[in-house]
């Protein structure tokens, strides 16, 4: 359907060799390499109609309309629809970009399979739309994303679009209190190690060092478990999980620190024992000043006020980042739902967002500042 | 090996109806009815050997000193080993207790079942001594049991024995937190429903609640699950039991009500639904006037210090209370040990309880006031 829109907006459809969508429109100067811009055309099971396929199409919208108002831009735009984004088939999040940038060489296709053990490799040679040619991928000198927020922030104050300074990172660390599993009638108070008394401090403090970023971090205990969880049995060991998201590598250092003096604190107080094991650390990825300047500007040059906010949540444009300038921009996610049917955005806002979106590519496309 | 060891002590062993363990030392009237001392014969699987056993050996102890040093007493002194306290048949705590009161009908012997289905009727009428005969239940008068504390009050500060005044009440409340499952990331921190630090806080009031009693009462928080349970999500669930136990009723129905307040302000403050759930109630059981003054005047008559504690674990005595009057002496758990192969208790500890014991025995054996 998207290929036959593209025909539909004059433009070439082609795959690449691991599925992806791409239509060129060919620049003054295409030795330059290609302004890509894009998302991905895959959902969550029973997900939404918005996250990923309105960039794809917003992006489709913004060639045609170069085309219709009969802007050559230096570079060429390249709108691509990404195959794999959500891990649907193999559990691998962002695979679809990981391909596209190398990381994953074909002679590992064979060791990616899915819950049937179907390999990678053989996706990949079944996979047809017809009328459709095989194509190079083109060279691309940036990466534009434009995606639903996937959050509250914009939709709670009538926000209509925000370029993105950074994918937040991610780091997650296991701490376990361990205590003295006990009788809950014959131990006294004063004689007990009630590890549960230590992870409801650490949980409450987690919190606490969240808020004081002032909306900087967000962090998170999702995970929390009490053993040996019998009414009449001192719990003697609580695991738990903290996740901190912050656009700031900085900060999410320092949250780190104080998130384990703190865990150390509570210990001490309740006389537990505590370890942690900081097992899990993706960086925050910065958007590319060029790109990030071109995305404010084009809010700008679409009437809009300047704002600007982090992604808490991961794309197409975090891994495309690691090779290339990148920028992003966010339309609101009404009541901040998505992955779920409800996902919706207002008309309006997705035009005015893919408004944003060609001011954005005819800047790159013309800067020399890539 | 105990029905052996009495008739050593020159008493004739009995079973009761439903295997309980008896020997008689006849008084001078014994149509005034029996002193009962004694414990239970049973332990947990992998227990200890003084849980029960010690209180059957020290009233064992003390009708043999009797006869040895020629004490006729006005009341009789009826020896006893309930066959079955622990529940590791059936399920069902205190189950001989129950059985000498006639709280449960013969009628209802074969619905009580074990794991392989077999009733509690099959039981009875398998089980047999070797030798022992069958013996009709002597009247109670009274009820005394030497325990060992099975906590670590008196061995903390070298105690050798004290007087119980009451068996604590236990009441149990279950108490739901509701907040919003959400994305961890995409989620602002003041949006956010988190069920999570509603159970923390809730945790944390609990062991405060119980502190300020000044050690008229322990609370716990031993069950706390927290749904979904991702690393990933917000909790929108959790799920909780408070227990409180107390020799003090009036004190449990306050702290009751402490602690639905303490639940309610929690989830206001962090936007939450509250249900709680009171699914148990045991009433504290204080010991008999006459027979705690008799418990409490031993301790000086073994030349101990005067000391009086509650029990914080339930036994016999706490049935036997229902129907007639009842005291409880408590000797040391050497490091609060308990249902454990490590649980001790000194020599010289038993020794002087068991001493106690006799004191009590023969104070209740020529009271006026039962």
């Amino acid at each position: 359907m998207v290929a036959q829109w593209m025909r539909e907006a004059g433009l070439e459809p082609g795959l690449d060799a691991t599925g992806n969508l791409i239509a060129v429109l060919s620049g003054e100067r295409p030795e330059l390499g290609a302004i890509g811009i894009g998302s991905h055309l895959d959902t969550v099971p029973h997900g939404g109609a918005f996250d990923g396929a309105l960039g794809v199409l917003a992006a489709l919208e913004v060639a045609q309309a170069m085309r219709e108002r009969g802007v050559r831009p230096t570079r060429s735009v390249a709108v691509l629809g990404f195959a794999d984004e959500e891990g649907n088939n193999f559990g691998i999040g962002v695979l679809s970009a990981q391909l596209w940038i190398g990381e994953i060489p074909p002679s590992d296709f064979d060791t990616i399979t899915d819950a049937n053990g179907r390999g990678l490799d053989a996706y990949i040679a079944a996979f047809d739309v017809a009328g459709v040619p095989r194509v190079e991928r083109p060279e691309l000198a940036a990466y534009l994303e434009l995606h639903v927020e996937q959050g509250p922030v914009l939709d709670a104050d009538g926000g209509r679009a925000a370029a993105v300074e950074a994918i937040v990172g991610i780091s997650r660390t296991t701490v376990r209190f361990t205590g003295e599993a006990n009788h809950a009638g014959t131990t006294p108070l004063a004689l007990r190690k009630d590890a549960l008394l230590g992870g409801a401090e650490l949980a409450l403090a987690v919190r606490d060092l969240g808020e004081a970023t002032g909306d900087r971090a967000v962090t998170t205990v999702g995970v929390f478990e009490t053993l040996p969880g019998a009414t009449n049995v001192i719990p003697g060991e609580v695991r738990m999980r903290v996740e901190m998201r912050s656009p700031d590598e900085g900060l999410m250092d320092e949250l780190r620190g104080r998130v384990a003096r703190a865990a150390r604190a509570a210990a001490e107080r309740h006389g537990l024992a505590v370890a942690l094991d900081d097992w899990h650390h993706a960086p925050a990825v910065p958007m590319h000043p060029t790109a990030l300047r071109a995305t404010q500007d084009a809010l700008a040059d679409a009437g809009l006020p300047v704002r600007t906010m982090p992604s808490w949540a991961g794309h197409d444009a975090k891994v495309l980042a690691r090779r290339m300038p990148t920028g992003m921009l966010f339309v609101p996610s009404n009541g901040g739902i998505s992955h779920a049917p409800g996902e919706a955005t207002d008309p309006d806002a997705c035009a005015l967002g893919a408004e944003a979106l060609f001011h954005a590519v005819v800047r790159l496309a013309e800067s020399d500042d890539l």
